[in-house]
């Protein structure tokens, strides 16, 4: 598959687009154009088209999409059939969410440990997940292959706990803290959940609406 | 301010702005050149112009950006002069992890209250949030103004209780549920949190990583 220039928005939409697919599947809807498509993800036939071309041939014309082909080649083309291993790093609140509710194994991904400092965590399982102390974690990553670390720590050790990961070899963190990370290597993977972006985001098109309305 | 024809990728650019003055003024620095800045976020100085430029003019040419008064017109152009009220609508792990990490009040938001059917958690207090029973949903929305509801309930109950909301006159969700809400009002700002889609992206570039590797 070739992967070079393709935009980030392209790349952004493809997980849209499996959720959809997994949606149509389980309604049991096994082709659709990509005119219903579209209507459906409030985007025109042809930025859909114009997307999937970026990785091949996926549909054919008159016929559609088939759903369950066109779902293997987008889990395909987001890495789904490398299985990827995770490590959570801090279990709070944020982490038990995560491990509870989050459904990793549903996504194509194994997640192996967790590690918190808390002595009431330690040695547990949490969700089927072991709980280890952090301290054992240059131990565990010298004996298991992980290719992602999910960071959820308090903020003020972000920093510090995302370097020590990245000096133990971690090539990608999926970062939940909040924070911009000032990582000490180039070659890692970082990808944020800003909640206060989100929020934000949201507030300018509350504001604006508000303003339109000259309720300002 | 004019907010018509911005793209939405200059906005969802602004709450990163934000972040970085922060810290910046954090840091005691008080004034930035673009070049500078754009150092900082891994964007071009012309980039950081033109987005700034969609909203009116806040540098000073040979000056640079002044730190405060940046951070004072952004905070504005997102909204939170309006200092928006919010209610959250299941406490859960990650209810938890939001009223407790999360740092409404940091960010210009009001949380004023929380909603679960948990007999455990209705009528107590959570991180100085009460919380009620969701049955009261509806009366208190009659006798409060609030602007966003945060939706972090189980995904089985997303959508009808995103529609009671909107019923019940809540004009934005803040949507953790990871499923794409089907409403029955098109006058609804709906902001999501997939988890999902952020963790198939950073797939996506740690699978592009293996393949160019030729380790696929």
């Amino acid at each position: 598959m070739k992967r070079a220039n393709i935009s980030n928005n392209v790349i952004r939409r493809m997980p849209r687009y499996l959720r959809k697919l997994d949606d149509l599947a389980y309604q049991g809807i096994d082709r659709i154009s990509s005119g219903e498509l579209g209507r459906q993800l409030g985007l025109t036939p042809s930025q859909i088209r114009q997307d999937f071309s970026c990785f091949g041939e996926f549909g054919q014309q008159g016929y559609g999409y088939n759903v369950q082909k066109l779902r293997e080649e987008i889990s395909s083309i987001l890495g789904m059939k490398h299985g990827f291993s995770l490590i959570l790093i801090g279990v709070g609140n944020l982490g038990h969410a995560l491990v509870n509710n989050f459904g990793f194994e549903n996504h194509g991904f194994h997640l192996e440990a967790a590690f918190d400092v808390d002595p009431a965590l330690v040695g547990t399982d949490v969700g089927g997940v072991h709980v280890f102390h952090s301290s054992e974690l240059l131990d565990y990553l010298s004996r298991n292959k992980v290719d992602i670390a999910v960071l959820s720590v308090p903020r003020r050790l972000a920093n510090n706990m995302a370097n020590s990961l990245v000096e133990y070899g971690i090539k990608a963190i999926w970062n939940f803290t909040n924070i911009e990370l000032d990582l000490k290597s180039d070659d890692v993977l970082v990808e944020n959940i800003h909640f206060s972006d989100s929020l934000l985001y949201l507030s300018y098109y509350l504001a604006a609406r508000l303003e339109e309305d000259g309720e300002n």
